[in-house]
């Protein structure tokens, strides 16, 4: 059994990860770490794991908890894990970190967008950027750390990526116009946050500022070939759960000046996802839905192609604290771990 | 591998018994049955199970459905079973009918609060009726036809049934006072269940009319060892999932002139469900909540003792789709077919 | 023009004082106290009122307020007006007290259940409680103090009033069951009221203890000519506004062993209500809807009577900001300075 | 007073329509239309009406309806109005119609998207586009037919008007991203409107395929100078009411190679609307949300400047029922009888 220890197992995203985990088939949660709720049971924060999980929760001590497990899963503040993580650590245990503080290559972009001094900048260069789907080959059984990707991002570089690293789409002229659920706010008791004040609500926030905007970035520069600036509007949605990215971007022209087809669209997608379990490329004419991802690992994607225009209309939803949080991180700890990808994952999406 | 059949699985008791069975290692669908979608795939009807169910909907054919499986699930409405149902199809397969067409054992009341003739009533007897943690003598692998309890039932008569079957309290007080999610409703294409009718909305309905009231009072009547007369009534709440029970009673007093204490009522609860692994008995205090069993097999029930009123409130929360439908069919299933009641049944409850 | 100051401006009941007084044609509102928001912009705190309200807010001093206006309206926590008024400021100004200081005749049961030692017991007596609907005789131009009744009590009242008063139930056996959206929880920061944890959720609390069951049984006892204890048992549910109280109690047998009648109970409701603008007796077999009520300051009545259990099942809606607080509010504004009760308050339900 | 009838008075914008001209100080409703609840009182379709309207709704007589009234409201589906309308009617009352049929001047746009033929295409160039902000010399005692705006196209319009009308941004790289409350889907039963296939879900739909595209790009088109083409894309978002449009355009670069400022962005849209009561400019960092226009008739905009990628975000809310629907009709027909534009309409947005 791999031996797991969780530091911020009260958020939302860690409360996730215990549920996914309780139900691995070979893996133990040795350490629910919680400072604000040391000595507290664990089942008394979550009354759902009521019977389920009979452990308190534990102050943060990374040594100790780095000695006693195989994996540490660290669902915590930006800037955390990054003020602590050492290369003696990672001789000890495996880590993946939920927030961002590993995932951006350049250490100046990285505080810009942060407004944190990082202060582990010589990690940066190992930890593996871990959105299995595209970057599989670095995520492996010699893997000590991954970055494990952001919510939005997660959803907005999926739906994209194909017709990016194909070179379909002009990536600079990529708008990702975001929606998610209320949980991806945390659980901090957060004036914006009530019910009163999300409920029958919607709005657009962190507007051409939003942190995850040089995460896709990023990625998507990969992918391009090349530096890419895009658009990134986040919303917030009167619901729990889910994200939806709708996407816009114009088609690139051919040397014959006609434009890429439908057929030649799907055919992108198909080429990157058709053997990937956890992305479903929906048929043509359906347009995913949150709900039908929910609880699950699932991404669920598809496109309209509009002549009028000569753009593309890209769609992607998942589960912000499933494929967006703690069930992608369970999925980098599998394969970190030579198990099969899918384990513990098999989630089949509630409805309704 | 059990066969199974569902009939009626696009409903939306059909498609969580799908959820639930997709993931129970010794059961295999193999026949998705739906009258109003015939030929059409299931997962075009439900998308969440895109990739993961890949049949198609079958019309109702139950002589051919009973040669090729091993148990029939009904989620069908009021009548269809008890019009269909033969001693010849029950000894092909075994039967667990989610309506309610067996669950009353006197015909006289069936046909008078359902309002419909009985056709097979000389197959209620050896109908058992299917809460385990009642009758879990009776559920076992002799068991050909169960009858699925009620959402409301089940969670009005568990939260009650210690304190009536150890007279404790007057069983003739009982006022059930439940709150239900939508999903109660069904899927059908209703005016009363469009969302801007039920969002941001509270009603009663069936005040002292509703069909669950004499399940109930059959079933504590066993209880209480004579018949019970209560008063149910169900509330539609703004949510999918989940129903909410607060039931008050009126303290039975001793020949000494006191009442039973909290200590004794807990004892009460500790007697019947400490070693039921689906009825969680909270701490002393916390009042169920129906988010911490959401899509999970679990009742969570408590009470409060008013001695200002010798009155005992009583509380139970659960699944209405799980517990008080599919989950609980498929832990009659796990008895009938001599398996572990949990198995496919570790579902973790989902929170946020 | 009537002057108005407002103390507590920015909690949800002062908003929707705010709300109802812009447009009510005799008030001008001179004063808006927040001691949290003290000289941000109104409108800052609740952007609906951007470009309607252009004052900032003010921080507490009752005496330069009392001298300013002519009625001030405290929408505050327990304690706060007990702790500073005086004879002096009533004399200076009337005052509506939205909070729960001068409900209840008894300071004893007061501070019993509020655990708060009353400042200014002297007061209670000359304060009139202000359901308008009952205690119309005394709310007049003559009146210096108002303790606006609770949100809770003014539904579970209104809804049992006749029949306690006609003697047709046995208010003793009382049982109120309700239900309310969340705005009735207030707009302070608290883990508990964050949309995740509300949403898709439904809960008692307070069961046996909230602090509106002794101001039910005080105003339902002078009905009754007697003490009354009841159970009141409050639930929270995922939606802004609306209160539903369900309740419960038996019938008084007559001395020729006969139960009143349903034409008896409507008679009884339509004695008290018949000429009540703002209380509407519904049709028989209508259950009151929150919804419908939604915005006004309508509480919509009915009762469903059960010859099985002799039992009547009573329902009252209302909307928590309005007729459970601001409206009311206003209404015994209107009566205090001798204008149409209505004035301000025709507000039409908003549906959807 | 002025008499008014509506036709399709039982849809969701027939109601709003009710409730706001109950209170209009000028108007009579002499007429519920209802083909679908004929004969039927008009309160018992809609609740929230009860003791408010005594009237019963009236089937279909446009002939005796338009000899009855002046001005007369058609809340119907596409193509009724165009069906029956004749000049002849328009010299006995004024028409304002809330469907599609006179929206577009190009009958060919029209019959290509609507997929109806136009049977009275020689009215449509009488019609007025009752967008008053923007078409206010148009809308006066002399106009006989309005076409009121659509709710989607109101919001998409106003929130970019003044940037395409000075030439700021090129409006050909347009893209709308609109979300949308329920209530806009109408109050038809079908399956995809029911409270569990809606609430926890969010989706797209009629992407680039939506029928208020057109309507969008012909209003752009005349302020533009020449003829626009948008990218246009609908979402369904779990709430009753609402609609926020974020929508993004590309800077017009300036000869000297620089682009607009923050500063001149905010002049166009003071210029166009720091006289208009009814659109509200926020400042600067606010992001209009759908709460805060709640039940009145204002739209909220307000602008980000993306010095990155030279693109402006927009964002609009407003009340689809209202601002969307009846709220600009009744906007509209003020105008149209020389009243005051606000009359009836200075409704207090509702916040929670």
């Amino acid at each position: 059994m791999i031996k797991a220890g969780i530091i911020g197992a009260t958020g939302y995203a860690g409360a996730e990860l215990v549920r996914i985990l309780l139900r691995h088939r070979e893996v133990e949660i040795k350490w629910y770490g919680s400072r604000s709720y040391v000595d507290e049971k664990y089942a008394s924060v979550y009354r759902n794991m009521f019977e389920l999980v009979e452990d308190k929760c534990l102050d943060d001590n990374i040594e100790e908890l780095a000695d006693q497990v195989d994996v540490i899963f660290t669902a915590t503040p930006q800037g955390y894990l990054g003020g602590i993580l050492t290369e003696e650590l990672l001789k000890k245990a495996k880590f993946i970190d939920l927030s961002a503080d590993y995932r951006i290559k350049d250490v100046a972009t990285y505080e810009k967008w942060y407004k944190i001094t990082h202060q582990s900048p010589q990690l940066i260069e190992q930890a593996v950027y871990g959105l299995c789907e595209i970057n599989r080959g670095l995520v492996n059984e010699d893997t000590r750390l991954i970055a494990n990707p952001g919510c939005y991002t997660t959803c907005s570089i999926l739906t994209a990526y194909p017709l990016v690293k194909e070179g379909l789409i002009d990536p600079n002229t990529l708008i990702v116009d975001a929606k998610s659920g209320t949980s991806g706010a945390g659980r901090g008791a957060k004036l914006p946050n009530l019910f009163c004040e999300v409920n029958e609500n919607m709005k657009a926030y962190g507007v051409a500022t939003h942190r995850h905007t040089p995460e896709i970035e990023e990625q998507l520069g990969y992918a391009a070939g090349e530096p890419v600036v895009i658009n990134f509007t986040p919303h917030l949605v009167p619901m729990n759960r889910g994200i939806l990215a709708t996407e816009y971007a114009s088609l690139v022209q051919k040397a014959d000046g006609t434009y890429p087809t439908e057929t030649e669209i799907r055919a992108a997608y198909e080429k990157y996802y058709a053997d990937e379990y956890f992305v479903r490329v929906l048929p043509g004419g359906e347009c995913p839905e949150t709900k039908w991802v929910e609880g699950s690992n699932f991404v669920d994607v598809n496109f309209v192609l509009d002549e009028r225009t000569h753009r593309v209309i890209m769609m992607g939803a998942l589960d912000n604290l499933v494929k967006g949080a703690a069930g992608q991180a369970v999925q980098n700890m599998n394969l970190m771990f030579g198990l099969d990808e899918k384990e513990g994952l098999e989630l089949v999406p509630c409805f309704p």
